[in-house]
């Protein structure tokens, strides 16, 4: 699939000299006023454009545009941080004429350095003059703060003949020492959709997707997923429990499932794709709490990434959970699909089987609880030297 | 201090066959009964030796003898499980002439596989044979499961007019791969002590010291640490709440810190020794929450290694740790004592010093939360490319 803006986007993306030579700046904007729905760090410590653009959503006022600058996250800069943030979107609602309560703003970089206000105050009208519709990769570039290749999915579904454009882009986990693995994420639609929906449409696609993957455990301070809806399509507004809105939230699901997905392989040092999947536990909340312990056991990450199926690490670490009903006796556990444990003990698969395990890129650890009917997934990647060695390097 | 052991307690240690050539079999022994009084892993995985210590000490006879083996953990081996401790101890009895609930049984080393419970009980008369005043180092070689030296300390406390000896022994998290970094302390005293303070200063003492302390933030599924005493000394029984309690609490802990100290500088691939230490937090959990977000961010154990003073990555540890009561413009860090984060923003010391943060070999990272009078402090070391080698290498 093609990757375009959907209907009425514009993007643009440029050099401010945030970073060296890369661009750095990035404004995605649509004339017609955007719905709009956010899902946002859950960390105390939120960055100033975190705290500012959930001010601006909770005004329920149509969105127009998004500024994000990339190499500084604006964040634990005192009483300039929503100060600065603010100076952003003023300087795109004079160019665009826009009011402040249509704009979002977001950030992802250095943390604790003071935001170089004028450089992207400076360069806003040339940001605006290079709005296009065939901006969308300068601007999925300008967010990125590694070297990584940007990361965009273009969807088209029909709804009663209309047809509908979803396109997301995201940046990862890639770390320039000393930042936060920042998830930013865009989701940008033609389509009309209903306040509600929208809101739901975001959290269901972002509960099995952004919100189940972890590198290492750390939550970022701007982690930001934003969906924004401008109506261009022309359909009749999706809503609740139809059938409209099921083929519009498995193409959003979609995209989000390809985005998460690849900031997972661009974890730093990344070199395996690890699919955690717990069956049957008692609660939710339980099966969440066996498939994180285990996605950021280092023990089990690091025998992952030496290929050494270790499924002792892996009982160990469901034991250490803090899950409630854990009955050791029932466990199973499977590793790529080879059942290693059962009845509390090692049970011995045929020799070739056992071998295989962990030796291709995509590996999977499934544990059943045998406890009760909920389940849980979560994506991550294996530990490895090269983790290490970028996150230890002298910034 | 020299390191003997308490009146009264003989020690054992000899190779029965479960390692190549190194000791892997200990016993320690009191003619005179000893109360006792355990810690044990959390872990919802226990192994059996761990199910069968709980059950022997909740029958609260005297204790006279502790087998542990090492290089095997009889964990996740189903039904044979408690049979096989059991039959460890149905050995030692035997010999000693001792019943079974008068016995505690031990073992640390891989998961999952069975214990050649033959190889043990052909051993233990040999063990018991060998029992001796001056065997405190056969036996504590005969704990570790890798070459790291035995860590053993004796204290002196004259209790009116009693010489009362202390002595603890430990292994710690030095892992064989698949093992689980298994912790095993023995404290063995020959002062007389009421059972409640017995189980007090245990209690007083680890939480300090075996319950602050973290690697990598797994639970170990045998974590176990026990306290003897044999009351040999004569002194007239140690209570809760006098000036005796007192005398022995301290040395007691000292010995615990000691011990746990050697563990954590033991950690696989441990360059550096960190102490977390979080204040003015709103509650207990709080802090407690907030230094083990810190002490097992990887993000702040590699930066560490790298010398690399990131204050971002503590804070953002702060935030993501669930704890309540945070207000991130309240929050202070300290790195070696030096502010480096103070009214929300970075806090530029003077130059010299912040380039000497973390080049030592003992660093520390505080916190003040500026949110209540509760405080915590946890250990931990660095992350490492040698954890990540030790951990990944296939067994």
């Amino acid at each position: 699939m093609k990757k375009i803006l959907p209907k009425g986007f514009l993007a643009s993306g440029i050099h401010c000299g945030l970073k060296k030579r890369k661009p750095d700046l990035a404004l995605l904007y649509s004339k017609m006023g955007c719905k709009a729905a956010g899902i946002f760090t859950k960390n105390k410590v939120k960055a100033a454009p975190v705290l500012v653009s959930k001010a601006v959503l909770k005004q329920n006022k149509p969105i127009h545009a998004i500024i994000t600058n990339s190499a500084n996250a604006n964040c634990c800069t005192g009483w300039y941080g929503p100060r600065d943030a603010k100076r952003m979107m003023h300087a795109v609602g004079k160019s665009l004429k826009i009011g402040f309560n249509n704009i979002l703003v977001m950030s992802t970089g250095i943390i604790g350095k003071r935001l170089p206000i004028e450089k992207i105050e400076n360069s806003v009208p040339k940001l605006v003059k290079t709005l296009s519709e065939k901006g969308l990769l300068s601007a999925s570039k300008a967010i990125l703060t590694t070297g990584k290749k940007p990361r965009v999915y273009t969807e088209k579904i029909v709804v009663r003949g209309k047809e509908i454009i979803i396109t997301g882009f995201a940046k990862g986990a890639g770390m320039i020492n000393p930042n936060m693995a920042t998830m930013l994420a865009f989701l940008l639609t033609d389509a009309r959709v209903d306040k509600s929906a929208l809101k739901g449409a975001l959290k269901e696609a972002a509960d099995g997707t952004f919100n189940s993957i972890t590198v290492d455990g750390d939550m970022s301070t701007n982690d930001s997923v934003i969906l924004l809806a401008n109506g261009s399509a022309g359909n009749r507004p999706i809503k609740k429990e139809t059938k409209e809105y099921s083929v519009f939230l498995k193409a959003l699901t979609h995209i989000c499932e390809k985005l998460s997905q690849d900031i997972i392989k661009d974890g730093e040092g990344a070199t395996k794709f690890v699919t955690v999947t717990v069956k049957s536990a008692a609660t939710k909340k339980d099966a969440c709490k066996v498939a994180r312990s285990i996605a950021n056991s280092p023990l089990v990450k690091t025998s992952i990434h030496g290929e050494n199926p270790n499924w002792g690490r892996v009982a160990s670490s469901v034991g250490a959970s803090g899950a409630k009903s854990i009955a050791p006796n029932k466990i199973e556990v499977y590793l790529d699909e080879v059942c290693v444990f059962k009845n509390g003990k090692f049970t011995m698969p045929q020799g070739l089987k056992y071998a295989r395990i962990y030796k291709k890129k995509n590996v999977s650890v499934m544990v059943n609880l045998n406890a009760g009917k909920e389940e849980a997934t979560v994506f991550t990647c294996d530990l490895s030297k090269k983790y290490v060695e970028i996150n230890a390097r002298y910034s």
